[in-house]
């Protein structure tokens, strides 16, 4: 990655993605783009050597805290602010302890920036499995009374890429829109970066690409004198 | 105002400070700076020309929504999107009617912002007559559970320039940390603006200006195509 | 209007219907012939002149708050309460700043009537545009436990005079009660009034015009001597 | 009672005093005066033979339902409406399985009063056992996020009509106010009723007597023509 | 019952069935059996004379606290802890003002259990009626987050025993888990015990019988010494 | 440990100290002695090698999740069921990944107890960095409503055996009820538990051990057969 890794005298965002998949990070870097400004931060993004294809489990979550953190504290100096690309936002309190600079979990991120947007957010998940993390971390935001519902599109993190993905997409967000009232949907993975355009324009809300939403805050943090 | 106002071919956001404090939206337009890049949106801060000089009550809140529909339409074709730079975010929904392009107000990218940078956030308000507004914001918001309070600095939006003014934030920022236990403060007027960094410094938690915190939004929705 | 309008010396209550439908007001008026007493307050019904037929976006309810406010401080000698009879309550905090007599919502006396007649209630609403509304409202008089949902019959303020509006109400108020588990439902529109009776009989569970809630309250006001 | 007790065409609604204390049902007496019209329906005021002097404990509480209910029973012919004239609202849904006509609590009655007057109601309670009471009354309700607090004056209820009475509670509610947040208040007993006037008249916030809150919502039924 | 009644010197825990269904107490005792220790406490079922068949309405519910508090009043000191074996607590707060020994209600207790085991609890419950109480106590229990839904079988506590009953419950499980999200079940019954395993197998979710959730908390309560 | 490993035909609860000091586990292993039965599941407490010497941080809790797993994969076949006793509840979520045994975090555990002891439970937390994790937690659980606050005793895990300990948790414990209205009191850390008799005792309320209220419900799920 880095095409962007130029003097670094903007600031410096470094964008860990958790999975080893490398596509995962390549869609990453393409969503970085609108954030990129001739006189602005540069963005960086990382895979994290070692980590399973996609961060499935809690496990997965779990184990991918002590990497995420020796990364961080590897570019520290580097770096003026971090970005966990991962939808549980694994590690994001550790890593808080870690570093005096700003991190931001794309999870907590989303739904951040989905209170603007609209009413009820809706979250188009992977798996089964994430709903109830995903519900669980509504919860430990605060946030049940914005929240329509999360439905998975039964694909794994690793699999996003083909072409069938933005279908069925579409198909869980019209349904988190008419059966569970949503009004702005998130998509729950990093790795659907490249569907976003399509899914919005196929349904008419917004529809957040999570790691944006973090880089647009990573941003403003570098921008305004972080908190280092 | 409008000391970036170029060729507009990179978007152009606008501000409008719905009270007629000159000194205001002055402190507006600089904190915007850190939000212009050179190949970025511009950003021009406008004062609604026949509004009170501050937003002080609820009179005050409903009358200015009329004014800034009318700007709102008249600047549709020139912007890309619109902040409402007051933090009672008078219009927000009827502004959200009148033009397809995305519209932020201050106060509710705060309380989204907050969400981010701790665990409850505090809010230095103007007047005791805020405060009620406040809670209903963050009622309306659904973020009860992550507010810690609102006080009053008891000073009027268009009396916020003195030299006193920081000293009398930091106390009452003292207070929502030690009282109600705050670990992010939002400065609750747009007219506070100059006085952030001195807030920061001296309490040492996180301090967020909320035009600055819209800023964020704003440059991302432009950057992202909006939904126009 | 105004056929109870005699001495006064019992109190009088101003009913505005912020609408320019004097259809609408006539059945406000004979809805209010139940709180009607021979020593009782009389009861005033007025159309605001210039507004729009229906308040249906919120434009029109952000629009109908100057007009509002000068009415009731047109009358504020000649009155012992207000209430202002569109269910989007537009103006409610602003007439409270106008006046110190006591002001009524209909909106916010239907949610809270509706506490004391059952476990959740649902909202028969007009339009799709309106539920939005509702929603928020609901939100922040902080009665989301209380909330079935609210469902629109699809018919706009100006219309709801017609023969099949009864039985549109009775569809949408058994979905509410079947599928959204209310057992007490609120007329979302003070124009529904002469439909209550019909729709109460035929679902079998309380009926609540907003109207009529607002006026329960208003003379309870009127007769405890207000607060000013 | 029942000085009002006449041709009943109007119709009549029964409030029951579940305690043996003849003066409290006086004071309620007199509290219904406002709701009394020439043409409205009666208040007859009773008190229940054989209850404690003070509804003190959950036992009592508990104990008074079948007596209330055993009442109801027996008036069910000759009323239109109940009111049962206990803050803890002793078999209120066990009333509303006794009888089709409409039955209302003073406790839930003056809650749901409170959300129309301000932001934040408090309770001036009688002793601490009752605080208990009305927290787990308020959540019941879903009415959390409006609940200021409860605060005692630590006399029993047979023994509120002492000159000092009314000074307590100023005391106490003015704690309510100024250490909790209230903007409005409860009288948490119907034994309180003859403090109302001067209790609102020092602190200068709404003041609500239960009974009087659970009377107008039984004229408003007994008009509207009940649920029988 | 009592077939553990022993010398009681490890302590004995009075359960008490407020219906007058032997066949309910008989399944209660077996329930038991795995709380009983060689050296544990002894559990003694024992049915409540002349209680009604089954607590099926409100006024069931209240008039069985009277004599449920009787009970506990007369084996004060031949127990060391109570659990009141119907689902709706009848007298749970009641009995707490009658002893200082240990209550446990089934209702309370099974909430509370399910919060360790899933995510969203529903309730199997036994008549609609029965519904509307769960929703209540959930909500005093402050629970709302973590409740899917109450469905009802349509059978009475008296009539728990045939063999079709553990199939319509795995019918109205099944939905409460499809429909409704829940990922742990509370039979919302004392008289269902019987068909825990069944339900619990044929569902694949964890399945909570209401008193044997209620004695893990008594045996632990007089194994710690209770608070006598 | 392991003073009751015996034949384990009756079952056996792994307890799991994830820091290495071992006087905690001394004390954890004593106070599981009242849910030792002479036919009951023996509990084996075991101290993770390897660990700190007290959970302090996120990064200690997210450190513990891979060994606390390794443990239970190793020890899944020879244990009936697994505590994990540490109050911020490491690994709860992986664990239940890892086996179908049940699983129970003492933080979640205690939570969970407290419902059934009073109407607001407080914490007695070890760090001023633990009151964040506690919220958080509360949160997740979806609690809110039932929490008091915590506070700190500021005296690190490993230093929990000294004579003051007690003096001092009894100070925190007060300010808990006092200040914060707490009528239920947990001890937010396993190294507390050879304190609670002192505390529970100079406080007057319930006082909980969180490895015991976790052991209760280790029994109840050996007994009942857990999912496995």
């Amino acid at each position: 990655m880095g095409k962007d890794s130029g003097s670094g005298r903007h600031g410096r965002i470094l964008v860990i993605n958790p999975n080893s998949t490398e596509a995962v990070t390549h869609g990453i870097d393409a969503a970085m783009d609108p954030f990129r400004f001739a006189d602005g931060p540069e963005f960086d993004c990382v895979t994290l050597a070692g980590g399973p294809p996609g961060i499935e489990t809690q496990r997965h979550v779990d184990a991918a805290v002590g990497p995420i953190c020796d990364m961080i504290e590897r570019e520290d100096n580097a770096a003026d602010a971090f970005v966990i690309a991962c939808f549980s936002d694994p590690g994001l309190l550790s890593a808080r302890e870690t570093t005096r600079k700003p991190v931001f979990g794309i999870g907590a991120a989303s739904y951040s920036a989905a209170l603007l947007l609209g009413e009820k957010f809706g979250v188009i998940a992977i798996l089964p499995a994430s709903v109830e993390r995903q519900r669980r971390a509504v919860r430990v935001m605060g946030l049940d009374a914005r929240y329509a519902a999360s439905l998975p599109v039964g694909i794994g993190p690793a699999s996003l890429d083909g072409d069938a993905v933005a279908g069925r997409m579409i198909e869980v967000g019209r349904a988190l829109i008419d059966r569970h009232g949503a009004d702005v949907l998130i998509m729950g993975c990093a790795g659907m970066a490249r569907h976003r355009a399509a899914v919005e324009q196929a349904l008419g809300v917004p529809v957040i690409d999570p790691t944006q939403a973090a880089a647009a805050q990573a941003v403003a943090a570098v921008r305004l004198g972080g908190r280092s």
